[in-house]
């Protein structure tokens, strides 16, 4: 549930987006009280909330832009995740979850902390160039060293970007391989941007590559390269 | 705050660990609610609660006897982070918070989700053997796939390990790479092992690896290289 103090945790001035852009109508700025997959409540998280900074406004609506000749796509984003067990223990026969944990109960990993406390993000895809772009402002409970994001969540938002690319490049995948250079910390609730790319296909092998720059790219904040394999390799 | 539903999410069992054991008291189940840095609250969260399951209490009971010799230390661990930013700011002058951003309020990564529903862990050091093993129980909110951990919560779990071990060894230091190999997924709500070691030091570079077991030892689930740098080489 959203927290009363939740709108102090942006910095001044983000508040002040665009209002009334092209942009699609922003999710509700107060979501229903968690609930579980039994409630079946699916809302589209990718979308804008106030928590939102300027520069993320900017970002989102600059890409919606380049989704209306159909080039990029946004990718919708939920808190509950699809079942896809049968093809994880298809493929890991013996990786069975722990006796009688409670599952519906199971979230998202980057959706699970609060509205502007953890991970605020969209991602677009560009089926053409097999590329996926993450915007990404990372809130104060992902702190590392003080003021800065662990590597921890810079790594899980890196691994959900190059993932989103691989999954759209072939099928329900699975990281093997994360490679990363941390180059520069990233400041807490500022906005990078993911850029991920296909690199090559090998039999069930995806190599996806990717980079986290500053949104006026002169920044270079880390860099990786993953290997994916695919669970399935007839369904793609 | 402690939500009424955190006890649901264990495993059947999970709360029938060896009371009256020799281990130290288990934290307060209901911890205070949750406030910022300047109610400066330090309450030390690597040790018992009710969310950890049979196989944690275990694992944390066999490490205490390990303590006694003095062989190996417990590693307290807090949601707030101690002010190490001069350093980081001395290693990267032009790495600035974002203007205004609410810093007191900012948490922990791994510390930041509920109870029980994100990272449960413990870590201990053996500062003769430059190692640091980590026991973590990762929560329904930590999830990927469906029914596994996300392997964005393995890499964090992987880097605050290895993070530990690297700064026994040299101070104050920053990941500047980590190279993971995702093996096998790791369930839900399961327990598993991180044993961490420090291979080399150059100069400033601290070079540390580990691997992600199961409690029995018969499953490998991760292994990872890692690259640490020194941020003030005089300080250790």
């Amino acid at each position: 549930m959203l927290r009363s103090g939740a709108l102090r945790l942006c910095p001044p001035g983000a508040l002040r987006g665009p209002r009334g852009s092209a942009s699609p109508p922003a999710r509700e700025s107060r979501p229903p009280p968690r609930s579980f997959a039994s409630e079946a409540i699916r809302v589209d998280l990718s979308l804008p909330n106030p928590s939102w900074s300027k520069d993320m406004r900017l970002l989102f609506d600059q890409f919606m832009k380049k989704t209306e000749d159909g080039s990029w796509k946004r990718l919708p984003s939920y808190k509950y995740v699809s079942p896809q067990s049968t093809e994880v223990k298809t493929f890991f026969p013996d990786a069975k979850p722990v006796k009688g944990a409670d599952m519906p109960q199971a979230q998202l990993f980057p959706r699970s902390l609060e509205e502007g406390r953890g991970f605020e993000y969209a991602m677009f895809h560009n089926h053409v160039e097999h590329r996926t772009v993450c915007i990404f402002q990372g809130g104060p409970y992902l702190q590392g060293a003080s003021g800065f994001l662990h590597g921890g969540a810079i790594a899980t938002m890196m691994d959900s970007t190059l993932g989103a690319c691989a999954l759209r490049a072939g099928g329900v995948a699975m990281t093997a391989n994360l490679n990363i250079n941390f180059r520069r910390p990233i400041p807490l609730c500022s906005v990078v941007v993911i850029n991920s790319q296909l690199d090559k296909v090998e039999g069930r092998k995806l190599f996806v590559s990717c980079n986290v720059q500053s949104v006026d790219g002169k920044t270079l904040h880390s860099e990786a390269t993953s290997l994916f394999v695919k669970l399935n390799p007839k369904k793609v």
